[in-house]
């Protein structure tokens, strides 16, 4: 048996300062599968060196741009170019970077909201289609332990059919006009040119919504929104309010802020069935709480006892030594990189969460400015 | 200074195995304002004797009917009657039963909500006011300590201008059919006849949206509502879902369920302002959060430092040593008592929290069964 | 059947801005069981004058000393001279007041610590059993509905044979040298000829010391000890720590300060056996944590399901409607009132919980003061 | 400016379904800072050498023994050789695999405890000392961003003087006699000959001493101990006790169990000064919970506003993405790094906090089976 080498990883966007680039670097690196190894990480050229450095990247595969990165590592031999790129820049740029990167027989793992609308989502798909390339869609949230825990107990029946769905994303770092002021996460999150449709809709909505249909296993067939701006000058709302109506008759609601004030990154879970519920916060992931009618409530916690295998095997530590967001992120670069490797039965969030959070954020879009009461969510079948 | 004597009781409804009117005594009780003096507690004349004894009741002043009882203690010398009538029937008999108690001169304290409609609830407002007697209703989770607290932070301006205000109030146990399986409190709570127009809607929906209101400062000026009944045969709503936008910028969310299996009585309530938001749970009723913008999250807690001395006023007991809901609601009677006796400025929920509940649950009933997004609530002043 | 009349009780102590007097007299008044009738509550004959009318007594049943008032009342007819003596004066007094109300044939329910020393406590347990009367001992922690159910857990051996009992209560309250600034509860309390021997330790570790014993069925056979007094000036103990032995193989750890800043009432009791544990804090008093080896750690909750009938008595109100301070108190006097009724089988602490804590604190002092690893708490056999 | 490149990393124990040695790797890969290079994983042949392919090794690096990686890293060139061994065996190798490594030229990052007794982790002192040479200890859980905000919280006198030290660390995984089962982890941590003279005491009980010691900035002076074996046929202690008493009039208690029933991974910490206290609980460690005499509550965050600089540096999210045990463990990674790079100013434990660990067990251990009360803790000064 030969040493198991690390899949090569490029990276566009993520340059010094910036957020989710790090996140991604921490992520691929934590279990081992994948080794950074090139990037175009920012359109400043003093910014992109200094960040390949810091890195330790061969200048060589630092990149300019995107098209650079694409054609400078399709020139290389197999087993030196790189096997995926991971899209870490404004929404605007996702589509674009995307199908260049299939189109160029590269997997893509990509930031969320996969696009700047449906048309371009679907875009992407046909082009991973196209390709015959693996497309993965960073709902972070979706890969703890807990959360795969709490969907199969849904699939499973535990709750009895479900009734209600609760979600609620709660944040207040835009509750001042940080937008103007200099803060570049707020200033292209809130500009549509760059961020698209929604504003809080589209950075935080979204995972919510995923979440929501994920962990249920229903799908949203309808939405009554209400989309809400306050802050004065601000372009894109920054809160968002909708009641959602299922493929069954299960009722749910949707609760998105930015302007919480107070409030760090509460996304929250809450579903019903006709035997029980179940309660999931991000902000303490590794507790899934389960309350039945006829027994007491039960503490599930990531390692414990009473775990569903599958969810098990999300997991790095024993009981009681917390795993966080670096790990779920990483859950996604594992499954990521297994799948490349031939594991036909690994999940990761990819195509088809990307196209229904799309089609969710229109149907939201145009719920909003209307006055009926419900807009359906577009199947997407007639596509 | 004569001996305090405490002001006299008369209840009807509240017989054996009955919850609520239970409450009502020990919350009478509590404070030595009150001492039950006389009742009509069951049309079930066995049972109406046997609750009078078991309470120490002269049998001369336990009456078969709230018209014996009004016409009997009416009968009596002034220092002998009763003082109030407590009304805790079914929804049905709170309005004649407190018209004809108002009417003999009697003050009136009744559960909620108000009436079976707005209608119902203009007669009250009419006869309390020709009558010039007092009338409080039972809107209990306003009376704990840390709600006036949360109410004068509000006021006060701590938060800034509101935002957002998420209310809601999760129960369970209407998850199967046991109203029609011998349970009488979910029995009548599921007759339109006995319970109004709103299930759920009346029965915890009101007590949410007067929360809301009451800590808020607000009004809410229009409603979207998501109306449904999830156990088959049920004739009223048991799940509740609104988009509220207030007579300011400010949106909203109100939840109600009974079916949200393993809640037991999740009310809870958050307000978010320009510069911080409060949380407050009714099952944890001596913790106030406080969550800012600027700096760490504070923990307020009933009988601790930082208090308003109006809030203070409102509790029996040193930090730590937890109140609960009897005392909430001996709150209510305690200011109620007070007002009798020539207290101007004690607060107790009243007349037009009962109007603007009832006004709500038209709004709601009307907006659920219609296509139209938005429902006014009428703020009642062309009335 | 006549109708059930209240006790009748007599206070001594309590007057007006004393706190604990006003608890007792909530406490005796929720459910009925207790009608306050005679009272003597301070030697500042205003103060009583003013308490009693405050309280509407008849100003000839309010008098200027406990053995005026026992004479007073014993003169009396049977129907109308009060039935209990709750005796709520600082500890000095327990002793004498206890003893001359049980001589005089009344029931007598008491604050804690039961007396200044061991020797007091013996008498008081003399002049009950000659008198053939009642006492009580205000241990109000163990009345709780669920801490009944965690003894009754462990009682039927969910939790396995016990090996660890963690008890600490922590407070913050005397972390400023208060007792010399006019603050009357601090003073008295760390005064030696008014509290005892003990001042955090016989003030509040009585009770730690009271429940971890009631809950576990165990007896504390020897201590190790540290008392230590953190405020310059003070004569008495204000942080207590102990190691502790029992009478099996169990070991156990007991803490208890009154200067840990910030600490409102903390008292937490944890009790773990061969295959599961549990966990109870009073400031969160309706929630029972039940942790096991095997499956996901359950939470208990007072008025949910999974309860012994033999808890739910203690309980009010349904789930999640709050219980707290006062109705634990009022669950004492309840059974308390029953037991004179002639039910012999309603439990309140009494005369051997009260010996038993005389006794640990005897034993804490000894070995507080000496190079000895371990002092026995005499098992009170030989007496 | 060249790439910056990762240091290099040699390891000694954590082969195949060892936990500890895979979490050092994570550990070490998240940052970037380290790639693992080289390894003797296991003493099975086919383990070892199955480990080293998984992990991607080169196969001439994976060593059969400690002393063959020493020779075999020491021969190649500067720049391709490790620079630093992690120690991940049972306890009884750390101290002859340290010193062999630190006399080669090697850093060495180890496991906790240092060694088997104050003798050995001396002899590891001098080998450091003598050689130049940088030696971490795996104490992880002061690594925390938010112990980190702790101890500068205590440092600046934020609490006032120090009064009180509660510390705990809870599991229950040893409840079971799994040692003589086939469990691995349990069986060489009771076996005397391979772990020490502490069971619980030197696997958990160090880890609540040094965390203790290091945030509230005092040092143990003497202690009162008592060490019980709960499992039949158990070797070593399964659970302590003790009474501390620091080097200032500050008490404290420390409690360690591995028979916790149904406890994970209870590590937690209050430390109580005259204005104000702190705690802190491993299993959420991203809160920290400031109590004050004169004012709220506080909910300090990880990431969240008003924290120090200095503790802000070893965060890596925004707040309320939680970060966990890998990530503080990874802050040992970073730090040890950085020191050896040349950053002096840079803290993680080591020698200081190794050598204080050894002599509070043998300190505890004398105390345990002696019947004096109080035994010094060695200050080291005399050596």
């Amino acid at each position: 048996m030969a040493a198991v080498q690390p899949l090569r990883l490029g990276m566009v966007g993520g340059g010094e300062g910036a957020f989710i680039g790090a996140i991604h670097r921490m992520a691929a690196a934590l279990d081992g599968d994948w080794r950074l190894t090139a990037g175009a990480f920012s359109t400043d050229a003093g910014r992109n060196a200094r960040t390949g450095e810091l890195l330790g990247l061969d200048a060589a595969r630092v990149y300019d741009t995107l098209d650079a990165l694409v054609a400078g590592e399709a020139a290389l031999p197999e087993g030196e170019r790189i096997d995926a790129v991971a899209v870490v820049t404004p929404n605007y740029l996702h589509a674009p970077m995307a199908i260049a990167a299939l189109n160029a027989g590269f997997h893509v793992f990509c930031e969320k909201p996969m696009a700047m609308n449906v048309a371009e989502a679907v875009a992407i798909a046909d082009a991973a289609k196209a390709s015959g390339r693996h497309f993965g869609l960073a709902f972070t949230y979706s890969a703890y332990l807990l959360v795969e825990e709490a969907r199969l107990r849904v699939e499973r029946g535990d709750l009895g059919a479900i009734r209600l769905v609760q979600v609620e994303y709660l944040q207040g770092w835009l509750s001042l006009p940080i937008d103007t002021g200099g803060n570049k996460q707020a200033e292209w999150r809130t500009d549509p040119a760059r961020a698209g449709m929604g504003g809080c809709l589209g950075d935080i909505g979204t995972h919510a919504f995923q979440l929501a249909e994920h962990v249920s296993g229903l799908r949203v067939a309808s939405v009554s929104a209400d989309l809400s701006t306050h802050v004065a000058g601000r372009r894109l709302d920054d809160d968002v309010s909708a009641l959602l109506r299922f493929d069954t008759d299960a009722r749910g609601m949707l609760k998105a802020s930015q302007v919480a004030a107070g409030e760090e990154n509460g996304l929250k879970l809450r579903v019903y069935g006709e035997r029980g519920g179940l309660e999931w916060a991000q902000m303490e992931p590794n507790t899934l709480t389960l309350r039945w009618l006829d027994r007491p409530t039960e503490v599930v916690r990531a390692g414990g006892p009473g775990l569903d295998p599958r969810s098990v095997a999300l997991g790095r530590t024993p009981a009681g030594h917390p795993e966080g967001y670096i790990e779920a992120f990483a859950n996604l670069y594992r499954a990521f990189a297994a799948t490349i490797r031939g594991d036909a039965n690994r999940w990761y969030p990819g195509i088809s969460d990307g196209l229904r959070t799309m089609r969710f954020i229109e149907a939201m879009i145009t719920n909003a400015s209307s006055d009926q009461k419900w807009t359906m969510v577009d199947s997407g079948e007639s596509a």
